[in-house]
Parts: structure tokens; C-alpha cells; sequence
């Protein structure tokens, strides 16, 4: 018995490598016949060509669809399209499924439409609904036609769920037994498989209406005797289902916090419907985090890194346009204030620093207060608590800090006032910055926003403007 | 048959509402009765006391230990603790496992040390390495010495991998059989246990030096004839398994791209010697995006949202430290340019819109090749190409964005000059803000660091340093 083993985790770095090995040498051939320096003998150059491409194909044949969809995120466009060409069709669909947006449209963009209906036709029901909005509708229709019945209406339901929902992201696989029969029954049964669906650690329990009864673990399938019926080994007690509607971040956190599996999805007749696993959930958190971090860089979404520039410039300009009206509109409140900068240039020279700390005690003060929101932890009745202590964290912040800077304006300028007052502005800054950190959020919440949206372009926004404006403001009425 | 059911995956905000209320109740009879506004009959007070107690009681002792967690972290302190009080003892250890490390000291905080003891008492090894370093260490002395040779053992095992590896995160709990027995056999073997560990979906075939030769999962047992023996059914080649020592963000990897549910742990000899679950994974993936999340607004760690204010001051306040060091020098650069603005006023108008927008693009740069490289999927050789699609990004985007603040800056000064200033100014500013968001991270990656850690705070400190010096050095080139 061989011992092979992809034994790190970091196996398909090694797989990236050597297939960037293969195609290098590849290009070296093309490019030698291409430029003429070797002559051009077509029998030697085609079987070195060919070699290379049966080594590179043999590789993908080796590899899991995952680890193949990596290593296309990771080549340039190029590349990327030849290694696509190689890959065995059967694993098409599975390969579309796990890249990345941006990467699948690129792939889709190659593929003609007999090649995308062939992907497609190897996909579940709930696989090809996740792959359809991407897919050109002709294909889809005729790969709907060629299913059955009941598959289609499985492709439907999966469709009319909006994203975000349990709904969107259940399939369709499931094993179902009675609560009257032994599990010797059940165990010959499953016998009758060829395979599981993935990720069954429980079978349902149904009724003759297909009404959910209870769920038999393969835990207590397996350490119970045989004879014993599935009604009395069976959990029929707060059993956990989520009904398609539901949202998934909650159905992600009860995952997270039950630790489990598998779950079954029942519609308002208690009908079991589907089937939502911890791998959809892993995939679920880990998109769901990537999104929250790249919208707080103001980027739309995940961009290929190998994106045309113009593409690139689409998913950026959106918040650079935002930005561009708050910076407009913080210069126009200097612009308040030139007579006093004239009078007193160091006002411009300081008030960078104002704003800057501003900016980022409130973006402190507002991520703390819309995770705790995102947790479910901050009812409105909280609101009261939270203030009085990020306004006495602001308080101490601005008095350390701002004294800090105060006697830095003091010794720069010689001028002990400009001090007094850099103080003063520090301190009121920063009570603003945490009063609006505390309640965007939460008023946010109460309209029914999502709080943590744009939250950080809005702080920002306020401590600039506030920034300069009580700095020049105070600055005005005590030193000019 | 009951069919009770938290069918809603929101069902543990109704039980943190419920359990607000019985709080409240009980904080009035205590004021009524402080407040002498009731005439003191004991009895009746202590009845009602009692009563709304016992509910307390009651409902606690039905939730699950995650949800009592949750609830404790949604409590401000002195309600933490007296609902902490009612827990039953026996739920105490998995209940300190799952409440965030800040909520988890304020309880460790106010028990004795026979509590705690019986409380790490009802752990696992693995679990009890876990709340270590929180436990006092007299009480962990005890707690150890009360387990069995083996288990101390794995205790020390666990605590002795550095966090964020495979090891640390293991647990001992497992399934093993030989592999020259029939699945009939292992039926048999499974039912003298009475529960199975948590997460198995597959049995970890071994030799007699405990050495892993493959894996049996539950389906190929389930789905198998019982007369077949281990060794025809069992997978042995390409086995997923990691070593104690592997990255656990490399292994989480591979469970979300090969949807595992558990895969062993073995060490340099092929023994195995863990198993790591998708609920430590699932753990971990959120804990990660969460320390991100958190240190890019700069916050060190997650924050009890009732914490005192000094404790909220110290999580804080490395980063404005940072944060005042590189305004400061923002600052001194304006300073080099004061004579300027002292003739032109309106350089300190429009300064801060230049390095506002040069730091939100540079963000953009660095957050998306920061997390291309936390995917593994760029190489150093991808330098080239990358900084040639930034930088033609910012070419874009100078000239654009430039553009149209050059003609504010034109229209609201009368003044074409300071408009050219303007575009050239942002455009350059933008080419150094792409420059450095590419290699900032590519640098760091290629020393050994990770390509996150302040990424954020570097890319701003450049880009309005950067910013202004660039303006204000041009307006001092062209227009003084």
C-alpha cells in the first residue's frame, strides 16, 4: 500500500509551482520556434511541445478541482486560459464553482456554449442554481431542459431564495427513514448506497407527509443495538432546522456556536426541504469576512489581481467619489477660516493632527460598537451605558494625547495659548468622534441599516470636518 | 412526542430578552425593598426573591453552554455576575471555553479557586490547555495533578505548540481500529461505546505502533458489505493528515477548499497523535477575521463592550500612539512649506483633499494585494506585473480625480496655475500611494514578516507625508 501523501497543508503552493515550471518551459519552446533562433524543425519542437502539455495535463488529472481553481486565481490571464483548455471537461463544473467571481467571468468569457451545458450537466440542483447567474441564459435553458422533473424544481426553489439566505445556500442531498423500523433496517438500507451525500452525520426522520420527526445521528446509529426502533433513539427534542428564509449569518453563528454538521431545512408544513452542511457555512463565513474587510478598503468586491487596469479602476472609483466629497467638503470648512491661517500659518501646519487622531479614536469607537451590534450583544437600552464610557475613554484619550501635542504646539511655536488651545480642540474632537461613534451605529440599527455599511467613510467624514472646524473655530474666537 | 423547538436561529436573542427581564424584576423587588418604600415583610420579600431566582435558575439550566456564554457577554457586569452565580457548576468549563477572553477574566475573577478547580475539572486535555494561561496557576497545579498519567501528557502536549498551529488546536479524542478486521467487527466495537466523539466521520486505521495507515469513514462503513475487511474499503492514499507543528491557517485552508470534517494530526514516525475538527476551524476562521478586522481600526484585541474605561483606554492606546507619531511628521513636513502658504492661503485649503484621497487609494492597493498574498497566490515574480496594472490604475485615476479637483481649485481661486498644480499634484501622489501599496506587502512577505500587520497605518503615513510634500513642494516650485 503506497503512503502518498499531500501531507502539508502548503501542497498546493508546490502544485502552483510546478505547473507556473511547465508552462515556462512551454513558453520557452514557443518562443524559440516563434523567433526563428532554432531552426525550425517541426518534428523536434511538436514532440518537445507535446511532452510538456502531456506533463501538465497529467498533473491537473491529479488534482483536486479546489486546488486546480487556486492555481487559476493565481496565473495571469494567459496562462490561465491555457491551463483551462487542459483541464479534464468533467471537472469544469466543479472548478467554475469554487473560483472566484472575478475569475469564473473570465473563465465563462472562453468557454463556448456546448463546453459550458457539458460543466453544467455534472452539477446537483443547488451547485447549478449558485452557478446560473453567471451563466448566458440560452445555456440555461437548455441545461433545465435536460433535467427531470423534480431537479428543475429543485433549480427553481434554490433561485427564488434572495442571496444571504439559508435558501440560497441549502442542497437538496439527504438520506430519510421512518421512526417505525429497526435500525438493522436502516442499516441495510443505506447498504443499498453507493455513496452518502457529503457531510451526512444525521439521518432525517420523516413522517408520510415528509414531515420532520426527529433526527437519527450516525452516532447513535452506529453504538445502538440494531434491534431497537429509530423512534426511540431518535432526537425529537429542540431540534435545530432553519426554514429557507432565514438569514444565514444566523444560521453561520448557530453552526459556530452548536458546532455542527448538518442541518435540516423545513418549510412551514415542517416539510423537510434540503440541507444546509458546514461546508456551505465555512465557505459562508469566510466570504462574508473577506467582503466586510475589502468594502472597509473601499473595494466593491474581490478583484482578480490580474484584472484589466479599466476593471480594476470600476471596482475602486465608487469610494474614491465618496471620499472625494468628504475631502471637498472638510477643505471648504478651512476655507472658513484662511483669514485666521493667514494670520497665524501654524494653524495650517497643526491641524493635520487633529483630524488624523480624530479620525482614528472614532473609527476605534464605531468598529468596537457595530461588532458588538453584529454579535446580537447592544440592544438600544445599552445606548446610555456606552456613551458615558466612550465618552470617558474619549475624555482621558483627549487630555493625554491632546496635552501631549498641546505642549509640542507650545515648544514648536513658543507660543503657550496655541497649546492651550490644540488641547482644547484634541479634547472636544474626540468627544465628538466617540458620541458619533456610538451613535451612527445604533440609530443605524434602529432604521434597519446594516450599521457596519460605510460606516468608516461616515466617522471619518465627521472628525475631519469637526476637526478642523473646532481647532480653526477655537483657534479664531482665542488667538487671532 | 414534543416537538419543542428554538426553530429560528435567533431563538438566543429571545432568551437574552427573557432573561433581561427576570433581572430587571428581581432588580425591583431588591430597590423596593432597599428603598424601605415597601414595609420590609421579610416573607414576602424573600418569596418573590426566591420565586424569579428560581425561574432564572430554571431557564439557564435549559440553554445550551454557547448561549449562556453569549448572554453573559451581552450582560453588563454586575448582571455577568449574579446570572454567572445560577449557572449549574457542571456547564462552568465549557462556558469559560466560549466567552470572549475579556468577558472570561471578569468571571475567572470572581470565583474561588475550589470553583475553578471543579469547573477545569469537567474538561478535556485538550480543552483544559485551552483556559490554562487564564487560570491561576495554584489552581491549574491542582486540576493537573488530579488527571491521569495520559492525560497530563496531552495537557502538556497541547500547551507546549505555540498558538496558531495545528497542535494547539487538537484534540485526543478518537476512533481507531486495525486494519485486518472485518466492518462486521468494527459494528460490533462501535456499540460497546456509549457516544462517539464529537465530529466523527471517519475512523482512523492504525498499525501496532499506532503508526496511520488509512482512513475508514462512517459512510464506506455504513455503505459496505459487514464481511469486507478494513483494509479493502479504507482510503490510503492521498491522505489529507497535518503535523502538530503545520500552520493552522494553512490547515483551515484545507478543510474550506476539501470541505473535512476531521482529519488526524500524526508526528514525524506517521503516529497519530490528534485530530483536528471543522469546529475548531470554524472557530478559528472567525477569530481570524476578527483579529483583522479589529487591528485594522486598531484595536489590540476584542474589547468587553461593558469593560471599565481604563481597560478600554489601554487597548487603545498603542495606536494613536502611532498614529500621533506619524501625523506629527506630516505635520513637520507642512511646517517646511509655512512660508508658502503664508503667501498662498489656499494650499492649506486644498492640502488635506490630496492626502485624503492618496491614502484611500493606497489603502485600496494594499488591502487587495495583502490579501492576494494571504492566499499564497503571489509570487515575488509577480512584482513586475502588479505594479505595472497599480501603477497604470493611478494614472487613471491622478489624471481623473486630478482632474476634476483641479478644476474646483481653478474656479474657486481664479486660478488655472494652482488647478494644474492641483492635478499634478494628485497624480503623482497616487503613483506613490500605488508604488508603495505594492510593495509595502511584497517587501515584507519577502523578509519573513507578515504583509498585514500595520500595512494600513504605513501605506497613510506615506501617503500624507508624501501627499502634502508633493503639493506644497510643486505650489512652491511654480506658483510662489
Amino acid at each position: 500500500m503506497s503512503q502518498s501523501k499531500p501531507r502539508d497543508p502548503d501542497a498546493v503552493h508546490r502544485h502552483l509551482r510546478d505547473v507556473q515550471r511547465l508552462l515556462s518551459r512551454q513558453r520557452l519552446v514557443e518562443d524559440l520556434v516563434h523567433r526563428q533562433t532554432m531552426p525550425r524543425h517541426d518534428l523536434v519542437e511538436s514532440i518537445v511541445h507535446r511532452q510538456h502539455i502531456a506533463r501538465l495535463r497529467r498533473k491537473l488529472d491529479r488534482l483536486h478541482p479546489a486546488d486546480i481553481a487556486w492555481i487559476l486565481e493565481a496565473l495571469p490571464l494567459e496562462d490561465r486560459l491555457f491551463v483551462w483548455d487542459l483541464v479534464k471537461a468533467e471537472k469544469d463544473g466543479d472548478i467554475l464553482l469554487e473560483v472566484s467571481d472575478a475569475v469564473r467571468e473570465t473563465l465563462i468569457d472562453n468557454m463556448d456554449p456546448a463546453e459550458l451545458q457539458a460543466a453544467a450537466e455534472t452539477l446537483d440542483a443547488d451547485e447549478l442554481a449558485d452557478l446560473a447567474p453567471d451563466l448566458p441564459p440560452e445555456v440555461m435553458e437548455v441545461v433545465l431542459e435536460s433535467l427531470d422533473t423534480e431537479e428543475q424544481q429543485q433549480v427553481r426553489a434554490a433561485m427564488s431564495y434572495p442571496e444571504g439566505t439559508v435558501g440560497s445556500l441549502m442542497d437538496f442531498d439527504m438520506v430519510t427513514v421512518r421512526e417505525d423500523v429497526t435500525l438493522e433496517v436502516v442499516l441495510r438500507y443505506l447498504r443499498r448506497f453507493d455513496a452518502l451525500p457529503d457531510h451526512t452525520d444525521k439521518i432525517f426522520v420523516i413522517d408520510r407527509e415528509d414531515r420532520l420527526r426527529g433526527i437519527l445521528t450516525l452516532e447513535s446509529l452506529l453504538i445502538s443495538d440494531p434491534e431497537t426502533e429509530v423512534a426511540q433513539v431518535m432526537q425529537s427534542k429542540s431540534l435545530i432546522s432553519f426554514a429557507p428564509e432565514d438569514d444565514a449569518g444566523g444560521a453561520a453563528n448557530a453552526f459556530e456556536r452548536y458546532d455542527l454538521v448538518s442541518v435540516p431545512v423545513i418549510d412551514a408544513e415542517r416539510r423537510v426541504i434540503g440541507r444546509l452542511t458546514v461546508a456551505d457555512m465555512v465557505d459562508y463565513i469566510r466570504e462574508e469576512s473577506e467582503a466586510e474587510i475589502l468594502s472597509q478598503a473601499g473595494l466593491r468586491k474581490e478583484e482578480d489581481i490580474f484584472a484589466p487596469v479599466m476593471r480594476s479602476v470600476k471596482n475602486r472609483w465608487a469610494w474614491l467619489a465618496i471620499n472625494l466629497v468628504t475631502a471637498f467638503i472638510a477643505s471648504r470648512v478651512i476655507g472658513l477660516f484662511e483669514d485666521s491661517i493667514e494670520k497665524l500659518v501654524a494653524l495650517a501646519t497643526l491641524m493635520p493632527i487633529i483630524a488624523g487622531i480624530g479620525g482614528n479614536a472614532g473609527n476605534q469607537t464605531i468598529t468596537m460598537i457595530v461588532r458588538a451590534i453584529a454579535m446580537g450583544q447592544v440592544q438600544p437600552s445599552a445606548l446610555r451605558r456606552l456613551l458615558k464610557k466612550e465618552l470617558g475613554v474619549a475624555t482621558i484619550n483627549g487630555l493625554f494625547w491632546g496635552g501631549l501635542v498641546g505642549l509640542m504646539a507650545w515648544w514648536l511655536y513658543q507660543n503657550p495659548a496655541l497649546g492651550v488651545v490644540m488641547t482644547a480642540a484634541m479634547t472636544l474632537t474626540l468627544l465628538v468622534a466617540a458620541t458619533a461613534g456610538v451613535l451612527i451605529p445604533l440609530i443605524r440599527q434602529r432604521l434597519g441599516r446594516d450599521p457596519a455599511l460605510g460606516s468608516s467613510v461616515m466617522i471619518t467624514a465627521i472628525t475631519d470636518s469637526g476637526g478642523f472646524f473646532i481647532f480653526l473655530g477655537l483657534a479664531t474666537l482665542f488667538l487671532i
